[in-house]
């Protein structure tokens, strides 16, 4: 057992060792092959009692019914500010997503960035009683960090928004927005009023909603590369750490199992857009992934 | 005037001075946004007598159709095979890729970078008279080493396939494949006979074809920062140009004329997919990019 100062909010166990028997052997791994994906919500921070983003799109719903209050008779908006959840979830989160995405449309992607870190650096989680940069796996960076050590490209992967992530994932994570893969929102190149040219954000989704085999095949795409490390912990992660699985050589699939009601939120992960009938720490075991119990395998949980 | 070390290649004159005036004041930008593009095909290597992806996929296809005769007999490999630039341009180069690219259906992205690698690493230019490989342009290769001092991201973009410039981009110009952005083929994850999970190119394009807008909506889709310095040398690199040219603070617009039948070639450069009107050392002139004469501003011009 590897016995220095690495990971120091991991407790010792087997799932400790997992992950240190997988950062002493990744030395043999060519470096242009070191890439390590992380999913976002629930994998590297809170994701409960609804997700980041979605607080961030109603904060930006309340303040645009205000200025225009038809807005607020509209399925979706509805059902959103009602917190109607069976609305929401008979409409589908997707679909209900979309429609809150639509509220930045010709919005420049600098403006929206700042919008996301403005919310980010001042908003509080609704029921822990701490600011949301705050919301981070302490242990969780410990790893982003050992695997910097070892020269791994690291990375972000969701099922949410993609320039939603990148607005803070260098702040939050130290990971560039480049790293950054998710739902993709199309641009427009178009000219303002003074004839100059401006990107302005569409309300159509480039490729597929970045759940499933998606999450691989757009981290192909936009990286070129694929991860020999893979962390996340719903259904919606499944073809991710399965495919991190198939790698030759040394490689680790982690999943978080969110088994901790004291410290942060017990309940079963399912990506809230996806459906599987295996719950997903059944299929880790199954297939051999290693499980993080929040509650027992993490010392501290928050930064 | 700068009298340092940097780019000895380049003549002194007014081109070097307003590339060592951008390199000067760089200092002023944000490290984040501190981004540079540069078009792949006759800005950082030689196109001509035809683009080596190109040569690369009739390579291909001449071995395919050693195997399978018939395919000699599809309109656009005819016209390929035959060499009929008539043909290939009533088909349209685009359509004409296309099919090609479809030669590549099924194969696991490793392989397919692997079949580049090996193709530029032996091939041979076809009148120059170097390998492939040397078809870089060394002052071009010397302000990105410039670049990279100053702590840039330095990218490659590309109206051909992201995937065959990412294959050889850490090779040739020090770029990692996140950092290329070109014309996407989307991925499926399927099973291989073992029912392990396995990426599969398709024959679909993921997006548009990345000429002219979309060189600048994919860049900031795949990267999410915009380039503050922007290299191109056809119609298809105007809207980069433009939009690198709208920057706030420092930036610069670099276009490269093809003026050097001695040492390369002279012609007026367009993108092959891609038609205007106004040649495109006008637009320069009349929109204030710095235009460099290879013939003039380039003292060596290969590596």
């Amino acid at each position: 057992m590897t016995t220095d100062g690495r990971l120091p909010s991991w407790r010792p166990g087997r799932t400790r060792d997992d992950v240190l028997g997988f950062l002493d052997d990744a030395g043999s791994i060519p470096p242009e092959d070191r890439v390590a994906y992380f999913d976002n919500d629930g994998t590297l921070w809170c994701e409960r009692p609804t997700y980041v983003q979605y607080e961030f799109y109603v904060d930006a719903l309340r303040r645009r019914v205000a200025d225009d209050p038809a807005l607020a008779g509209e399925a979706e908006f509805r059902a959103v500010l009602t917190g109607d959840t069976a609305a929401v979830g008979e409409i589908g989160l997707s679909r209900v997503a979309l429609a809150l995405a639509g509220l930045f449309q010709g919005l420049d992607p600098r403006a929206f960035t700042q919008e996301v870190r403005d919310f980010v650096r001042a908003g509080a989680h609704p029921t822990l009683d701490r600011p949301l940069s705050t919301l981070r796996y302490r242990p969780m960076l410990e790893l982003l960090g050992a695997l910097r050590a070892l020269d791994f490209s690291v990375g972000v992967v969701t099922g949410g928004g993609t320039e939603f992530v990148r607005a803070v994932s260098q702040e939050l994570y130290g990971v560039p927005p480049e790293r950054v893969v998710g739902t993709l929102i199309a641009y427009d190149l178009e000219q303002d009023a003074r004839g100059r040219p401006a990107l302005r954000r569409t309300a159509r989704v480039l490729g597929d909603v970045n759940e499933g085999a998606a999450k691989v095949t757009n981290i192909q795409a936009q990286l070129g590369r694929s991860p020999v490390l893979a962390a996340g912990n719903s259904a919606g992660d499944h073809e991710l750490l399965e495919w991190a699985a198939a790698a030759h050589g040394p490689h680790l699939s982690l999943l978080v199992d969110h088994d901790d009601a004291d410290r942060e939120f017990a309940y079963a992960s399912q990506a809230q857009t996806f459906s599987v009938t295996e719950p997903v720490t059944e299929t880790a075991e199954r297939l051999g992934w290693t499980t993080v119990s929040m509650k027992d395998d993490w010392a501290v949980v928050f930064t």
